[in-house]
């Protein structure tokens, strides 16, 4: 690598490393702790007021989750360890029901709100256990972590067990989702420990990789079974920025099992899905694309929003990390410039959300039902940290 | 009334009898049958071609209750009750399950495929069955209307009855769209005998005007039980389209009840929504909106869809054709001139439903799982009918 390229990967290094150490991190730290009741208010507006109280536990299991990984892979800073504290308790406290199923939202003071037939509150909440455990060293968190993922593998092959009714005109069929996050999850409960869920890891790769389609360079969200195509409103519906995260959930596996043809599937998925996604007209990733070319039923298809934007952030610099091709780069370049002049609010901290297909913001807030402490600091966490390694490498 | 407006009185009825009868009715007869199972296609793209083949109930009840009306009250055209009959018989042979719900879609052959825990498909059920009843004059379907009509009374006021879990946070609320549906169903299945539902009528009105907040001109789409504001998401929407046609379903009883104390409210409803909602800067009406001032946490809001548009026609025409206020003409004028030049399409007939702020075109198909054959041609027959009698009054 050139001597210029050393001074690109210097410039963002210290570009995230400011968003992250001096917007985003303390507009979470200052705003969003509910001292009185535990846990995180994650309805913050701009300025970082609370426009609801309701808690969202996906946001308040993945903030945990954020804290604890910035004092185990940063520095054990006290203060990020009393967040991930306040979030930890609440969801041990609170989020969960006596029949292991935990709630989608809460009130303030961590009354039951909303439960939804689906089991990604559940993996959420392991996620934020896990690595609250090795943050604490408490081990009991570990311990309930493992416990709950036991449950969730359970369910995740049989939906109904969550509530999800089965109707006579249903096909089968398997979204990306699932074995996504139980891989995810696995990295996290397991850390290096991972010889013990070896046959899942390979269960969890095998349902991803049904969803690739190389002969089309596509990656479907909803296939059969089996892999194949199915040609209705969901099957034929792509999220580019979900598979690209996708790309670099499975390259993550395909260093750890130094699996070389994993490895490209995986460099290929973000680059295709990238390249797909890319809104030619007005830059940024449409949220969602039919493969057909029909019009996505989702109102939202076109917009812009943050969470693909950092995922690919990451993913291109994974890619770039591995293949040292300079395409993968300009792609890190292109999406990086795209999200750090449409998303940061240097006024306020943190990034805003929500775009319309010309770049243009439509929404204020910066925490909402599905926007919280994650997307933006992990990916400006990884990207730093990895960043930090090609700096020295050179 | 003056001279000129007699002439556009005439120029609106002529163009809304052209876009009904020649180009939106003709989409759905040409495209929609299913001719083999049954029932009504509803996917349909810009030129009609199905692009998925199940069937969404709720569309399907309202192009049965649509096709019925044009038989009952246009003109008792055969091919009109034969697609009246395509949809009534599809509906009463596989929408409703055994124990009363009905699904809220289903394969082509009828097959369930997914349940709403709410009561809106069973509403449109209803709607269907009743006109049905009237145009074929076969009374069984009445019957069955009256029926499942008198469950969806019940189960409105609990709504666990149809599956909606309680939880513990839970703090009890109502929402504008239960009275509103119910009472509308009242006035499709009494049609003029309808001393039988003086109670039920009462409720509902009773119900809706808790929403109505006269001190601030706003309707809110969700307040406590006695009609107080909620201050959180939910409680602060605003969904300008649906306060207005909350307003016209109002104006339709307050003529038949006679009460001018309800009109007038019913007027203020439309005119204080229509203000609110519409944007300024673009024109058109926003879809939500959030009463003090938040972003709403809907992605979709600022968008402007076909039916809050064609809400706004027809309830400003029956505004006018009660107060015979100037403002409420240029209100009809001015939503159906951004109408007539943003939604129809020309060349293959039917609406666009789905436009972005700048009035852009987001989705080219004209039937999704939402949008089918209703709120444009109901409000085209509505108002040229309304159109008609006012140019025959001057």
């Amino acid at each position: 690598m050139g001597k210029m390229n050393k001074n690109i990967i210097t410039y963002y290094r210290q570009k995230f490393e400011k968003e992250l150490f001096s917007s985003v991190i303390p507009f979470w730290e200052k705003f969003s702790p509910d001292k009185k009741n535990g846990g995180f208010y994650n309805c913050l507006d701009r300025d970082g007021a609370v426009y609801d109280t309701r808690k969202h536990i996906w946001l308040q299991g993945r903030q945990t989750w954020l804290f604890s990984k910035l004092y185990n892979t940063v520095t054990p800073k006290e203060e990020w360890l009393e967040m991930a504290e306040m979030g930890a308790r609440f969801l041990l406290e609170k989020a969960k029901r006596k029949d292991g199923r935990v709630y989608f939202s809460t009130t303030r003071e961590g009354k039951g709100l909303w439960m939804q037939r689906k089991i990604f509150s559940e993996c959420f909440y392991i996620m934020a256990l896990a690595e609250y455990s090795r943050a604490s060293g408490n081990t009991e968190f570990m311990e309930e972590a493992k416990s709950v993922f036991h449950d969730v593998w359970q369910w995740s092959s049989d939906l109904s067990k969550v509530g999800r009714p089965i109707y006579e005109g249903q096909e089968e069929s398997q979204g990306l989702a699932i074995p996504m996050i139980l891989l995810n999850l696995i990295e996290e409960v397991a850390a290096n420990d991972w010889e013990d869920y070896k046959e899942e890891i390979k269960e969890c790769i095998r349902r991803m990789l049904l969803h690739v389609h190389s002969e089309r360079k596509l990656v479907f969200e909803t296939v059969t079974p089996g892999g194949e195509f199915i040609d209705d409103i969901e099957g034929r519906l792509l999220n580019p920025g979900h598979a690209i995260e996708a790309g670099w959930f499975l390259q993550h596996w395909a260093q750890k099992l130094d699996d070389k043809e994993l490895s490209q599937t995986a460099v290929n998925m973000v680059r295709w899905s990238y390249r797909k996604g890319w809104d030619k007209e007005h830059g940024g990733i449409f949220y969602f694309l039919d493969s057909e070319g029909y019009s996505p039923t989702q109102l939202e298809w076109d917009m812009k929003l943050w969470w693909p934007h950092t995922e690919a952030v990451y993913a291109h610099l994974l890619n770039y990390s591995i293949t040292e091709e300079e395409q993968d780069f300009r792609f890190f370049e292109q999406v990086s410039e795209y999200s750090l002049s449409h998303f940061p609010d240097p006024e306020h901290g943190e990034w805003y959300g929500y775009l319309n297909r010309r770049g243009e913001r439509t929404h204020r807030f910066k925490g909402g039902p599905y926007k919280g402490c994650f997307h933006v600091p992990r990916a400006l966490l990884l990207s730093w940290k990895l960043l930090k390694k090609l700096e020295s490498d050179i």
